[in-house]
């Protein structure tokens, strides 16, 4: 017969996958009695609405039948106390703030979109490759909690960022850009981050005052798509210098990208400027040039924002190719170093 | 003189940008006072940590300011108290799911990618006119509160729903399928939502219990990016028979993708299947395919995540002018009419 001690463990292989920590560490796992092959137990969820309910009962069912012997289990559910879950969040707090502190952070610059997959976060990457070619000290702190793209297009085999008992440390490129993202923290790349706003909030409020990012001539924040949570912390939690808006020519993008404007000029972030994504192909076997997803009208849309309107990229394969490969370092270009010239003329001169 | 009674007339042009209603209607507006050319008053806010706190006192200022003979208006700021916050977020709700008992929706059918931008609204809005065409009753729940993009495919002029007394009536497309969407809502397609997650669950919520759908074969949701608020309150709240996933060839969608089905699984969605989107671009003048987001592994990230693998849908610059044009209703395709057949034999056979 098992000892209770010995269901406690096996039940230690169980996640809460919202909180990312074992049940028996968060305290949800009571009551436990064996009698003969047949296991009953409590499950003190945080919430009994909780989305991750049956998952967590299933896995913990799992668990305690892999055990010899053991061929029954009963699982009782109920729900913490306030002040049981008070201490669940109090206890995930091993930082507070103090990194912040020593940091010297000079310019903070977000990069948003509104809509997705126009390529703010290619946009955030080559803008941090650029800076540090100037020999600037750069940051890039993933927003993007749910789909951070940033760790794929600088790290060809993974990184994990390092830990002091006061500060997290960023994952630094190869050429040095210090980089911050919920992927460098999951335990597989393509883990889901199934959280509310307000664990998303939390997360890049860490990353800003938990991250040693020592003295920067730049952070660049790489926003998700939208005008909901993650941006709204952004731009209410961070000292911004400003922000810079990515479109692509499909109206639809045009449409989304002023939604994104509006947010900025409502809270008081001066823009950048404007810089158009995915704006031609050019066929390498002929050179001739097609508007695949329509004729652009981003000085248009500049225009129609009064904010400067900084360039267009093409569709470059080979662009798609290297951040696939975690190589985004390799790549030059000449039309985004124009584009990071007249960025560099409004931020740092 | 002016009297008070002109001073909050002229304050009722000043919008609340969050609750998209004017202050005066709220009840923010307090203490007026006149005394010559000189305006004081009070404005009692939801919170006074509310982001757009500068932007409502500005707007009240100018409205003021706009009247003849005034010259100088003094602002007080205080916060409403709990009751009169309940108040407000009461009234706001006329309606309470009442539609949801008069609508008979056979099927419901999230489409999801993780990812902006690999194109969910298209497949979304091409599965609604491909299933129209088949003679169903079909409707497009757009979920994308921040980034909404179905209106713009299907309605040429723009569009309102209706309203009873009761209920929300849908947009309908020249076809007839029936459209609810943030953006038929606001007055300016452009218009910022600035919402956090529970305002944006509770627009989802609405748009379901609120809305008189009538009898659909079929009601296509169409989730934004990310596996936050937005995607957890559809698949906590709506009764979904599946998830259809998007993903384009890119690495870094695969990966995206793999968590928005990581959550469909531990949420118990069954995953119909999986679509890949910007596949390969045919020139047009040679007729040679280019592979311009990489080489396709959609098949391999289907048969990693178990779920059918249903086709390939190509860049196609035709779709893309189409939309913009709210013409989707238009297109033809031979390859997502194969998509649409699997996908038919999956779900209503």
């Amino acid at each position: 017969m098992h000892s209770t001690e010995k269901v406690q463990e096996a039940l230690k292989g169980v996640m809460d996958p919202e909180l990312q920590r074992n049940i028996v560490e968060l305290g949800m796992v009571r009551d436990i009695q064996i009698n003969g092959a047949r296991v009953s137990l409590t499950l003190a969820l945080t919430t009994l609405a909780c989305p991750l309910k049956d998952k967590i009962v299933d896995d913990a069912r799992q668990a305690v039948l892999a055990l010899d012997g053991i061929d029954e289990v009963a699982i009782e559910l109920a729900e913490m106390t306030d002040e049981e879950r008070a201490r669940i969040s109090s206890e995930g707090q091993t930082y507070s703030g103090q990194a912040a502190h020593l940091n010297h952070i000079h310019h903070v610059i977000a990069v948003m979109s509104g809509k997705g997959g126009v390529g703010k976060s290619l946009v955030s990457g080559l803008l941090a490759v650029a800076l540090r070619r100037k020999g600037m000290q750069v940051g890039v702190l993933d927003a993007d909690i749910t789909g951070p793209s940033i760790p794929k297009m600088f790290f060809p085999n993974g990184a994990r960022p390092g830990a002091t008992p006061a500060a997290i440390l960023p994952a630094q490129s190869q050429s040095g850009v210090k980089i911050m993202s919920i992927n460098l923290l999951l335990e597989r790349e393509d883990q889901a981050v199934i959280w509310r706003g307000p664990l998303i909030g939390g997360a890049i409020q860490q990353f800003w005052g938990d991250v040693l990012w020592g003295e920067l001539d730049c952070l660049i924040v790489d926003l998700p798509p939208g005008t909901s949570d993650a941006s709204l912390t952004v731009m209410q939690s961070l000292p911004l210098n400003g922000v810079v808006l990515v479109t692509s020519p499909q109206d639809l993008a045009g449409m989304v990208v002023r939604k994104a404007a509006q947010m900025a000029q409502q809270l008081n972030k001066p823009i950048l400027g404007l810089v158009e994504n995915l704006s031609y192909f050019v066929c390498p076997d002929t050179g001739k040039r097609y508007d695949i997803f329509g004729p652009s009208h981003a000085d248009e849309v500049a225009l129609r924002l009064g904010v400067p309107f900084l360039g267009r990229l093409p569709i470059d394969s080979q662009i798609a190719e290297l951040c696939d490969q975690g190589k985004i370092e390799d790549y030059a270009s000449e039309v985004f170093a124009t584009i990071v010239e007249r960025l560099v003329e409004k931020v740092f001169t």
